[in-house]
């Protein structure tokens, strides 16, 4: 799959059930690889099939679509949550998952290339998802690859799959209160420069309408430049700031990211903005609308001399980080059926749920 | 659920069905972190479903209750057969299993709490095991997990599934002697000082009548007083005794343990005891009775200097050590059945075994 | 099962029906630990099973014969592509795989003998396939085992599974061609003194009449002299050569592996032999037959410095590496169905598959 094989149909919304086919068409079989594949046809086709898997991962129902199917899940690079993730969006398909945790003893290791890496692993399996922690490693991966491969993740470039739990966790929480990504306020806050998670976020919010984005941080982790006026080319407003206090103000969305103090130049840089960037309750009250959502993509760091979003806010209903990792699930479990080209069987292979299932989501 | 939800009926042996009922309803959806949960009454229920589960676990017959449910595996310490044994559990019963064996690279390393651990984990899952070396860390993932958990081993605390294997096995092999645990005779031998797996046994024992308990071991590594205090207020008798020869006499179960020499206060103490506490073949046929039982949590070390339970009792058949492990996955096929309520649904989704099976029981 | 129990029958390809039914009889619930314990025979209907297991593989077809079934992976040793194979092989016949990666915090490592641990883990699954850096010890965990182990590689010793696809690899590639084993001429080149995969093919070849062979590599890694007599004992031809372009010419097959460096007594030993056995495009043009097969039992090293299966051969239709690494999985497939006794029930459990199936075969 080129990378731009989605890009025929931009900003329009929901899509005919003829353009639909078309688009099935072009997922079947498709790799994965980096936000930049997908249009706003293709993330609302993703986000559409995405709604029908929730009763399936909340236990309503259960599906055997993909029994005797097998997922390669190669993380040359360690994860606890996305790996599993992954793997569990296969398992609830009915498909079968084999699972390789370690780069240091591969063949990988002992001078092995991409190449023929992909060429072997694709024989054992009927798709891959892959975390490795070189730049483009995954492509090269996945142009050897005889079978669909997903990117879980490939150092600093890209984790499409997180972007589009993201923005799918956005949609939703807005529209529980009548919003639409178009016209919505966003606050992405903490360390813009390095997060791959916001710049991906951003790649995709730019297919949108009229968005407001404050973005809020330490100069020294300000968003790239490039990004500001790519924003601004897509005719939305961007206002930087580090006043964490008022950038919040009227905001739809905050999305809060983790800042490493080892990101600075020295540590008394550092120490200059120590607890600046934190969000809790009292701010939270003072500042934000009544159901201003909070959304970080984990895992936050709950030690004292982090603690960039607090866990007084942990009861707070408008804290959305854990139905963010759900969402997680059944976005994975979309890619996996519109790749594998099963979302016409799901519901058809579906059976109920005999075994206690706890109230989860 | 909370640790007494358990303790309204003691010591009063096989249930009605009537409070069958009533009490399935409590494991249903529980946590197990603790043995300190069980009453008799939960034991032998435990144990009733455990007896049903050995045709599936002897490969007589397979069922497929579980078919579509997810076992959290979470290893956050390092262990093979207790991991293998509950994953091959959860896969006897149909389900399937997403594990995770390192903690280095995982966010609780990075400073995730425990409770974002679980919130995000339990999303991923129907059930949950975990082991983690810090004591009470199952308990606080466990209050935050919206899954049930079942403890795997938290450090020195608690390992639950160990005890009740334990116990399960002594009742079956008193069982074909017409014994009971009501009345037996047991000597524990070894390390009772530090044994977490002592330690559990000692607390469920409390839930029995009469058992006359031999404790032989060095003085540094005896049983905690608080331990045998216990022990005799629930109207046991206790000997303690260093004497090894002595000590066995007349009981019907020998429950060995490791004695690690870096326990002493130094090596001169250590090897004072040197050879003392193992049991070989020509003790066992000079002291024990003839149809003694013998038990060990495994592993035992078989080198010279450890060797606590000696080879050449391999072909004994009164070592009941492999019958214990065997015995682990019938405990733990019951607890799952139990916690997410299909006891009766179990033999419902049975089907014939149709691959050869080795005489493995 | 006795490492001679194969040897009833030699040399007489194909076997009538009846043969067929006794020889069944024997893979049942047998161990597979080394090449030795097979004869034409047996070796015959392994590659006719996995024949049959083609269309599965290929996602023509799928079965869930083995539904049920569990197999413990044990890889002590690290390993990627040869537990994924087996893993995927054992899924692709409908079972589950409980796995374990890691020895450093195992119960081996802490003083458990291999006979504990085979006989406990051997409780936890219906087949195991084992590797382990020690000679030896995956027939001494076999002998301890309930249920029947698979060698997957001990030390420098054997990797019978690994033997197994390459033959079977050669086999398919000259019957392709209108050829047999039987005739053929293979070229070995490398390192033939050190290499596993060399020495296995080298004792199955032996059972197969007036095969060619060129041995071409630096005689400080030749072939071991034992292995040359006992091939010309079985009437075949050899000839030994440190002259590549030569060498090779006239083979059917060519049979490369890496050589490593540090095998040599010094550098300047091994500076003398650089880029002398690395097979490129331009010497296979100038000196191979135009269908010559490539064949190598992989990794092999793509750094500069190594090579010695140049990447400029990529396109060759004639390169079988990455075939030979899928035909590891029918191998395994057939493994399975035989010692399982499952190869008559294969079709009966067959489904057709739903999802989208690369081309990848």
């Amino acid at each position: 799959m080129d990378a731009g094989s989605f890009n025929g149909i931009t900003k329009q919304g929901h899509l005919e059930q003829s353009n639909l086919s078309a688009l099935l068409m072009i997922f079947t079989g498709s790799h994965i690889l980096s936000v930049s594949q997908f249009d706003r046809a293709s993330i609302d086709t993703i986000f559409d099939v995405a709604d029908n898997m929730q009763p399936y991962a909340n236990r309503q129902k259960m599906t055997r679509v993909l029994e005797g199917a097998i997922l390669g899940s190669m993380f040359f690079e360690p994860s606890t949550r996305t790996r599993v993730s992954f793997g569990s969006a296969f398992n609830l398909l009915g498909g079968e998952v084999r699972e390789t945790t370690e780069i240091k003893a591969s063949a990988i290791a002992k001078g092995e290339s991409f190449y023929d890496t992909a060429r072997v692993l694709s024989g054992y399996s009927d798709i891959i998802v892959m975390r490795h922690a070189i730049e483009g490693s995954v492509q090269e991966f996945s142009e050897a690859s005889r079978v669909p491969v997903l990117n879980g993740g490939d150092g600093s470039n890209e984790h499409p799959s997180q972007a589009l739990l993201d923005l799918y966790t956005i949609r939703k929480e807005l529209s529980a209160q009548g919003k639409t990504i178009d016209n919505m306020h966003i606050a992405l806050i903490g360390d813009l420069r390095y997060g791959r998670a916001v710049h991906s976020l951003c790649k995709l919010l730019k297919l949108y309408n009229n968005v407001q984005m404050s973005l809020i941080s330490p100069p020294e982790l300000s968003l790239p430049e490039s990004y500001i006026s790519s924003i601004e080319s897509a005719g939305h407003a961007v206002l930087e700031t580090e006043d964490l206090q008022n950038g919040v103000k009227g905001a739809d969305i905050l999305y809060l990211t983790r800042i490493q103090e080892e990101r600075f130049p020295s540590q008394g840089e550092a120490d200059k903005y120590k607890g600046i960037f934190r969000l809790n309750h009292s701010i939270y009250t003072e500042f934000c609308e009544p159901n201003t959502v909070i959304m970080h993509p984990l895992p936050r760091d709950s030690r004292g001399n982090a603690n960039e979003l607090d866990n007084d806010l942990n009861e707070n209903p408008n804290l959305a980080i854990f139905r963010q990792t759900d969402n997680g699930v059944v976005i994975r479990m979309a890619l996996f059926a519109l790749i594998l080209d099963v979302v016409d069987l799901v519901d058809k292979y579906a059976r109920g749920v005999n075994w206690y299932t706890a109230k989860r989501f």
